[in-house]
């Protein structure tokens, strides 16, 4: 049989089900990637499950979000993170050295690898031959346990790329005409696999940029092969011996098939407040600009930087204009210091803020009120840039770099001057000691987990009852999203690593008297809530079923469940139920108990089980929706317990 | 009659009073300097003073304090402050530009001259032959309109200066030495200058540093004088022309004498957590750093990065350090990266940061929980880093950059290696487009201010009234400090510049009743506070006197005031009262009612008036301290309508 790029990548690292589109599947994990937005409660979960050693081949932890130092939190949680790297046997990349994804491609990625990270544009290093899927804090925490990933086997959506891109054009636009034809959705339970004869046109970088904003698609993932290319990129980072070739079997297939002849690009943009949102920049041009933005793991390469650079080189940028570079990784902002690149950006005007991935998650470098901003970041979903109702369009460097010449957004191919040349180095710097090596499993024994006071362990979690009688704490309506459950911001955001404190902010929005009876119920056997429909929509953050569940949250009984939630909720160990009958949401009040009988043996049983409601003489049918592996997760109180329990076996 | 410089310099600005030391004298300015964090008030405060372009030779706006841009409201601030600069006729200097002092150095700063600075650090640029003088914002809007600054007649402390500095020792020791001699008060009512043939051998960049930490003796300034090394500076910048001498005449006499050795200095260090607390590197050599930090205005110039470039060229920071490079302008970041000293920072390991004060004033960079941070800035008062409780220590680039390869505090003449030799540039980069001229006065009229929705007018302030009923809506003890009358940090900061908005906190410390209760006052003739001893202590912060006026505060009657805060409420036109016996601050209760008559004509007839308490038959003698000045001052209202109405005249 002919095998596509993603179907062997999946094969060789099947250790569960069958490669049935839409049937869940188990992956074997050879890397992971964690950030430190999110690694801060994968190393806590690690230290809860009592992992000593991560299994995988290799897995790197990344301080790339929170490099803003205002008070001693962010520092904290840096140092914390890198004691943990120590302990647990990772890869530590420091403050500084850039961007997870551009520096996991410089000096990690391997063809034929499978690669989890707890980051959505994780698939960026899918450009070097890897299958790279982006997942939850608590999936990546099994996975460094040595736990299969699951996943629902995706359908292979074969992109063939044809002919050469043209000046003023570059792979940036090319995702962005994949997002106009198909949208912020268009990619859902798909790998997009590129392949043809115009992928000799584009370098490993340009791969990653395409690769990068996949999710934007919605894709699971987004797959090049491993060709010489590949194995050029690797050798000049220093790592040529470990590529190999990974190319579709001849008379390979696909799902579904697209194409894409790149001498018929155009520049494009990606107008607010969607990446999907995609014109010809031809469209708008002319639109006055308050700032451009160059940089970020959608636009992380040398040649990203140095074409913008020789663009505004003995130029100047028009006034009232903010220039703002976001370099990527320190080894390639070396790089562009040698070659002079930094010194024409700030002869121009430019601001240049250090390595990481600042103002494309809001951290820094928002614009003013009302302005118009223009990215080279992937995302411009309304606020993301830190401003509220902000105006943020999407493009190439080409674009970014000839608008700020002349205030406007502007069709580089206007910009009345050549296309200049980009020289690339030729002998580019690889800095391999800037990031810090895994210390040998005898030496992490030294070491212990550093906690500033910001920073908590999770507590233990008890197991699931057979028998509870639980409060209703919280009787809510349709549509309560995971906002209203934790709220995010700066406000409460800070206290990620610390369960306790950041459990104070629980349901805050719904009802301020939440907390204090939760923290009551909890000597007490717990309590539960109630819902209606589409119950915890929105961002998929952990701590939202995380919190409750610290508080003692045991079920909750909804009319139905937003995906992610629900998982989050099955994952650590809060009993997700749903109504049978959906009149008998009427049948519940605030303040009832409710009585839950044999309830280990119940649901085994079946779907489906009945609970009393105290007092009311009344039965109402309730079911869940878990797997068998599932269910045993749940009886033992959530994923870290099972993992732990595993462990010990 | 011979004159020293200082003598000089204000001999030729005096329009008011004698120079005898002590005496309060006024002075015309020549130039001003703001910053954005202090600037936007200043603005605020010329925009209601009806002022329509500025009355200085050179005025100039930086952008360099509130970089970080997490939502909207620090970039409306930089959009208002250049709508400002343009309308006002004012120099405007970007973020990213860098560092008020070194930018106004390499671009304004012009022997002969004064300027009035809203930045403690204004006296920097005393490097230059020049008066420069930190003052409130309201006495820089002053000076903005044209009016004298008035100040206390300094003695002259004359340093004579003689040697040459070791190697391994740089100007940073030498004002650290003068910390060490005389301490963070050493300097109050004094303007240091230097002389003599050592001069010869330090920098005009060398004498920035010294003047520029002549804030942290409590100085009223710093003064050196202009000769061949300041000319060669200046032509250097591209204005020789603007060049003149001027030395201390033969024969010129000191106040007080010092005198410092170049060549007999070794490297010193400010320990935590205060400039003053210096001793040599040496007797805290070993001590474990977490941090080194390299730049700020305390130690902007080329040399200084490209000394601890050279140091840790080809070499490679101790593992878990953070270094962390705060550049202090583009021009000389340019400069940098062209001689390639941003690629050696960036190879042995370190951060770089865009230009600006970041770290220096809290913005950023902020060291872990616990942790020593070596720094080059001119601070390290408790918690000034971002970190509360944390633990500073100040020193040269040299220290600084020794220390951050082997990970501890090191005397740099124990590195192992020779001194390297730093090469300047043959023709430095001058780029005087990064900074905005001032439009021309006809041009100004096209601009208006531009107001994000986070930035409001000063409301127009009420005369003071003949007769008045005050409640007394607070009665307080001692020592209540501006913090407690409107704190500072980054949950009240950010509304700098919207008044009503800011106000809302007012003495929320001390009462969170009191804001409602004064709005009600407000329109009902306004409202007294009673306080006691050292009332108004700490920050300087003009915001502890506009917030409560503008929510009707007419008079606080308090048993003594401190220095700063008085003048702020008579400045802003709150009638500032102490009782005449002390023991009358009984008599008075929170609640009560003060019966004022005829207060307009009492207050011209002597210092001490009478004020009934309603109800109470009881008449308590209070005083007031102001001159005749500062009386039609508040008659007016304050100086904003003080000089509103001159204007008008």
């Amino acid at each position: 049989m002919s095998y596509n790029v993603t179907q062997k990548l999946i094969k060789d690292h099947l250790v569960e089900g069958e490669m049935k589109p839409g049937a869940e599947i188990g992956l074997t994990i050879d890397q992971t990637l964690t950030q430190d937005a999110t690694g801060t409660m994968v190393m806590l979960e690690l230290e809860a499950m009592g992992i000593d050693r991560a299994k995988t081949e290799a897995s790197a932890q990344y301080v790339d979000h929170n490099l803003i130092q205002e008070d001693s939190k962010n520092p904290d949680d840096h140092l914390f993170l890198e004691s943990a790297a120590k302990k647990f046997g990772l890869y530590y990349s420091r403050p500084g050295n850039g961007v997870s994804h551009p520096v996991h491609m410089q000096r990690l990625a391997r063809p034929g690898k499978t690669l989890l990270g707890s980051d959505s544009h994780t698939c960026a290093n899918g450009c070097m031959g890897m299958l790279a899927i982006g997942a939850g804090g608590i999936d990546v925490a099994m996975a460094i346990a040595g736990e299969p990933f699951h996943v629902k086997m995706p359908k292979v959506w074969g992109v063939k790329v044809t002919g050469e891109l043209p000046e003023w054009v570059s792979a940036k636009d090319a995702i962005l005409e994949m997002l106009r034809r198909h949208g912020v959705k268009g990619g859902v339970n798909h790998v997009f696999e590129y392949y043809g004869p115009g992928l000799e046109n584009l370098t490993a970088m340009d791969r990653h940029v395409i690769a990068n904003m996949g999710a934007e698609l919605g894709a699971t993932g987004t797959v090049f092969p491993s060709d010489e290319e590949t194995k050029r990129y690797m050798t000049e980072e220093g790592r040529g011996d470990e590529w190999i070739e990974l190319k579709p079997d001849e008379g390979a297939e696909y799902d579904r098939h697209d194409e894409i002849n790149l001498s018929e690009l155009v520049p494009m943009i990606a107008k607010p407040s969607s990446p999907g949102n995609v014109v010809p920049v031809s469209e708008v041009e002319g639109e006055s600009i308050y700032q451009s933005y160059i940089g970020s793991s959608a636009n992380p390469g040398f040649r990203d930087f140095a074409i913008a650079s020789k663009i505004v080189e003995g130029r100047h940028i028009a006034e009232g204009i903010s220039l703002d570079l976001n370099p990527t990784s320190r080894q390639m902002l070396i790089d562009l210091s040698k070659h002079g690149h930094i010194a024409n950006f700030l002869q121009a005007g430019a601001r240049l803020h250090q390595a990481g991935c600042n103002g494309c998650i809001g951290m820094g470098q928002a614009p003013a009120t009302g302005r118009n901003s223009l990215r080279t970041t992937p995302r411009n979903f309304p606020g993301r840039s830190g401003t509220k109702e902000d105006s943020v369009f999407l493009c190439s460097p080409e674009t970014a770099a000839v608008s700020a010449l002349f205030g406007k957004i502007t069709d580089p191919r206007n910009a009345g001057f050549d296309y200049p040349k980009v020289e690339m180095p030729e002998e580019p710097t690889v800095d391999a000691q800037l990031l810090d090596l895994p210390v040998s499993e005898e030496e992490a024994k030294n070491y212990e987990l550093v906690k500033g006071p910001n920073i908590a362990s999770i507590p233990k979690m008890d197991e699931l009852p057979n028998d509870m009688e639980l409060p209703v704490l919280l009787k809510m309506g349709n549509d309560i999203s995971t906002d209203e459950i934790l709220a995010g911001g700066a406000r409460v955001l800070p206290y990620r690593s610390n369960l306790p404190e950041i459990s104070k902010f629980t349901f805050e929005i719904v009802d301020e008297t939440y907390y204090d009876r939760a923290m009551d119920s909890r000597d007490d056997g717990g309590h539960a809530v109630v819902g209606g429909t589409n119950y915890g929509q929105g961002s998929s953050r952990e701590h939202a079923a995380l919190a409750p569940r610290f508080l003692g949250m045991k079920v909750a009984i909804v009319q139905d469940f937003a995906r992610i939630h629900w998982q989050n909720l099955a994952n650590f160990g809060v009993l997700p139920l749903t109504f049978v009958n959906e009149s008998d949401w009427d049948e519940i009040s605030q303040g009832d108990t409710l009585i839950f009988t044999g309830l280990r043996d119940k649901i085994h049983e079946g779907n489906q089980l009945e609970v009393e409601v105290k007092g009311k003489d009344k039965k109402i049918k309730v079911e869940h929706a878990l797997s068998e592996r599932q269910i045993e997760i749940m009886e033992t109180g959530g994923l870290i317990n099972w993992v732990k329990d595993r462990l010990n076996q």
